[in-house]
């Protein structure tokens, strides 16, 4: 009954999770890992883990039974399509792919299959603190959601390796993405504003203030921080009609100090949503076991694409950049966006 | 050493101050009141005061030391033009005029006279929450700021009498004064955008979210919902360079019972707003015994009346309307929009 | 309209009560001083207000409508006997008086008299968050209040100067009045333990643990710590039989920096209870404008004096020590303890 | 690698561990179960396992590696003996025995073992909180602990079932195992307060209000109420020389509607440490796989017999009742006392 994965990618995303599949997540075994690099993925594969020499020999092996992609993303399209070629259950990190028309192919060929293969990595959705926000907007007390106010702030970027689109195209992905989720609802277009410059970033763009315009008419509102040094900060906060909801300031030993009364706040990502790729993976897991994928969608991925472009069109033109998708596929549900009216 | 004051307006929020410096303040005394219902107005007499046929007269009375300006907006500039005619201390409640010109023919007499003599009514910046969230962001540890968000929801409106203008017109240059005052800086242009509108209001345009350009660059996300039922709630939040500063919870008994751990919420502006008038009014006496006028200016006024217009024109141009101001006179300061380069 | 004040003591607290007399309040004016340093009193003297060489000589004045008393405890006695024979309001600092035999006499002459004249220094009744509290509690949809958690942490005491007796004379008092006030019960038994002591006070008994047992059976602890470096903390948790109700935090900006996300603690007393000392003079010259006394009464003082002492015996004994108070004259109410059964 | 677990008691507890070690954690696997009920074994034994006809066939059983002890408290003292004969890793749920000198018993087998074999389930010192917290008082940056504040409230309990022993035998034990954990500390004796009974409870002893004294002289006050009503409530605050720390509220959507701002409360124990009890296996089956025990242990749930007991008696002697512990076997650590003077 333990599903037999296979990990495309050893690099340290790949690494955390073979060390979470095989230290902290029941039901699974690691049976296979390649890396463009042979000897890191040697030193990164668990015992009696074989190493595949590439991805495509990995994915077609029959003792792998499901797949995790950790790779780059200008490898993602490929190695998804040989994934559903052979059936196979597959998890891919973030980006999906990395342009619209591949994303469009991913979609075609597991439509094409028939069943859901592809879970895309978004971790908010398995956050218990976003789940518990999605559980009272969706009880329906307090009215409709008309606007969420998402705040995202990184303490620190690497200088130089950083740059200006980064905040748009890396950052700005999960505000989207856990804004269609948590409003049900489709994004269908973007705005940017770029405010006064943070001086610990040179001329690094950041902050990025983003609009996020929904089928339904509600209005997100995204600050992206990525050099607020003092932690790492995510917020959220959705009106509805008849009262608010927010995500709580996270759990930290209440200390009363000559610094006031106060609260750590997390330091990294790693440490913000731990528990979400822990949750995002046993999840993953269960629906690999029957066959298949829930969670974040290949329809997920594509909106997500659609989303960084058009952000990017908007911090050149200043103005309102629309967002067209194709009509949605049935094997990814309901249109949420009808559903919103 | 007690000022002589003369009330014009004894409507509600006139009743409301002659009560203010009647039994709660010190230092102060009414001594005329006038109203065009010349019955409310000699309801509204303190024992002991006059009451007079016309503003006019009760400007020009020598019992009077200083003027309190509660009539409707359109009255105002006349009234403001008549005190500053004969050197006298006004506290003018909001809007100081209805229109561009006529707040540069006050802002023009005042600087003949050449001393300040008018306050504007802006009680926000006597709230002490305000207070301290500016001496924080003043105190410069946490850099410099680069975002304020702004949250004004009001609990209900009355249908029919309440129109889509209002929340640009009365409710978002609370807002606009309060961004001004906390950075130091000044607003140079107005984005207007309109989600989802809120059922409980019918046709009327609510909620509003409106973006104002800060001279310095910051950047401000106003939200105004003025039907959200559960509480009138003002939250502010400035975002800096390192650190974030936030307007707290209002102080309320902490009870844990079936719905929760929870404080309560202001029902209204009088109950969230109470100490602030007090304030406002305590300062307004100090500076008008020495026959001045510090706080919120002609300046001040002048400028909210230019972010209302401009929030108008956004609203039918769906686009960016800039605010242009006159150079600032000496008498109102350094131009705080040059400071903050 | 205005009550014409005499102040008896001019150090440190009556300086203060004058200068929020003078400065603050309405309705009021300091006509006379005295004290045994007459260049101090002549010092602290408002404008226009006479220097009295004794207290019994700005007693007996006719100019004053009511006293204000801010002389050292032993000399309370006389002062109080001296204001009723002259049926003259009296707000007096505590303690009230040093001894319950003066207690009762004070207690004896003012019954005599036939209207309540005296008010004890007791602002925390005054305070806003308190009041609160006793609102909801008093409303009673959590029930009965069964325990009550009161916490009393002072900055630091001067070393040598402060003795192990005061925390609980002049420090437990003011946990034990808002408890009788609060659950509107009376004390009927103390119990103290003494934890390992604070390295920060040397010798002192710091902190201290105090069990105040009261007539309906409800139970009361209080941690009273007085040399804990980090602020002034004043905390109460009452539980009730279906809820709890708290104190709140004092409102303070939220900061988010690298000490976390933290609000300010009060630095003093001072800070702490402004507010709640400027209250209790606004409601003291209301009711002495009309001839009499609210708020905390002699009774109220003569029961803290019966918990100070039982305090100190308890400490001796290490056991319980009961508390008995004569019955309740019809002056100072119906006996809150039987209201409670 | 992988734990092969026999569980003993298949009532409620026991299947919420075996679904625990089936579907959520790794590194185990359930091979045998035994109930006094055969067929209630059969019904909670996961596929491939052996329903054993008693306890000690399953302890004996070679295909047994470890034990988990979810029987009631009368058989724990011969399965523990017994598993320690065997050199198996037990975890054994509360109480670990129910008198004295069963516990002094067990521990001298364990001793004479030489290597530790058993954990007692007191599962909050396996809460993210509760560690949080320790680490923060270890940390030193506060001074010495001197007091601790801890509450203890649960919202029911089922009448006529539910006696007065229970809050000082199955409740008390888990704020008196923290207060030693967190404090580092051993307790030297017990006082007990009962307050004014609540009127959901009849004639049940609730609420009671419980003084730990500590060997290092620090107090720990604890409120335990078991009829509260609105939900289960665990919190804890530790004052210590120079600052203060506690529990924070649990992470729950911050909700603003007509209730105020407000935050939900756990409704049960299983809510509010279902990940603790998760960690406290993971740990468990690190530990076992290595053929010993870490955490809880015999020596821990000793002192717990001891509490209860001292406990018991001082609720019918109303004074202090001391623990007298024998000399700490070095198989359990050095004594925390000493290292806290
Ligand atoms: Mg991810
Ligand atoms: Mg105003
Ligand atoms: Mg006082
Ligand atoms: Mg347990």
């Amino acid at each position: 009954m333990t599903l037999q994965v296979g990990v495309i990618g050893t690099g340290m995303i790949g690494q955390d999770h073979i060390r979470r599949l095989t230290k902290v997540l029941s039901g699974v075994e690691v049976v296979g890992v390649t890396d463009i690099d042979q000897a890191r993925a040697a030193a990164a594969a668990p015992e009696r883990a074989e190493v595949f020499a590439t991805p495509t020999a990995l994915i077609s092996s029959e003792k792998v039974q499901a797949v995790i992609i950790c790779s780059w993303g200008p490898a993602h399209e490929e190695q998804l399509l040989a994934c559903i070629a052979a059936g196979k259950p597959v998890f891919c990190e973030k980006p999906l792919v990395t342009s619209e028309a591949a994303a469009l192919r991913v979609m075609e060929a597991e439509v094409a299959f028939g069943r859901r293969l592809v879970q895309v990595g978004f971790m908010r959705r398995f956050d218990a603190d976003y789940r518990r926000l999605k559980a009272v907007i969706e009880g329906g007390k307090l009215g409709e959601p008309l606007m969420f106010h998402s705040v995202h702030r990184n303490a620190s970027v690497p200088e130089g390796l950083y740059t200006s689109e980064m905040p748009l195209n890396d950052t700005l992905v999960h505000d989207a993405d856990i804004s269609r989720w948590l409003l049900s609802d489709e994004i269908s277009g973007v705005e940017v504003r770029v405010p006064r410059r943070s001086s610990r970033g040179g001329k690094l763009r950041d902050p990025v203030f983003v609009l996020l315009h929904m089928a339904s008419g509600a209005l997100v509102d995204v600050e992206i921080s990525v050099n607020i040094s003092y932690g790492y900060d995510i917020r959220g906060e959705v009106s509805c009609e008849t009262g608010v909801a927010a995500l709580p300031n996270r759990p930290a030993t209440v200390i009363s100090d000559s610094n006031g009364i106060r609260q750590a706040i997390p330091e990294d990502w790693r440490e913000r949503f731990i528990e979400a790729y822990d949750q995002e993976f046993r999840e993953w897991i269960v629906a690999g076991s029957r066959g298949t994928a829930t969670g974040p969608s290949t329809w997920d991925g594509y909106a997500a694409t659609l989303v960084a472009d058009a952000a990017l069109r908007a911090v050149a033109s200043g103005g309102f950049e629309s967002i067209n998708m194709i009509a949605k596929p049935d094997l990814y549900g309901t249109s949420t966006a009808m559903a919103a009216e």
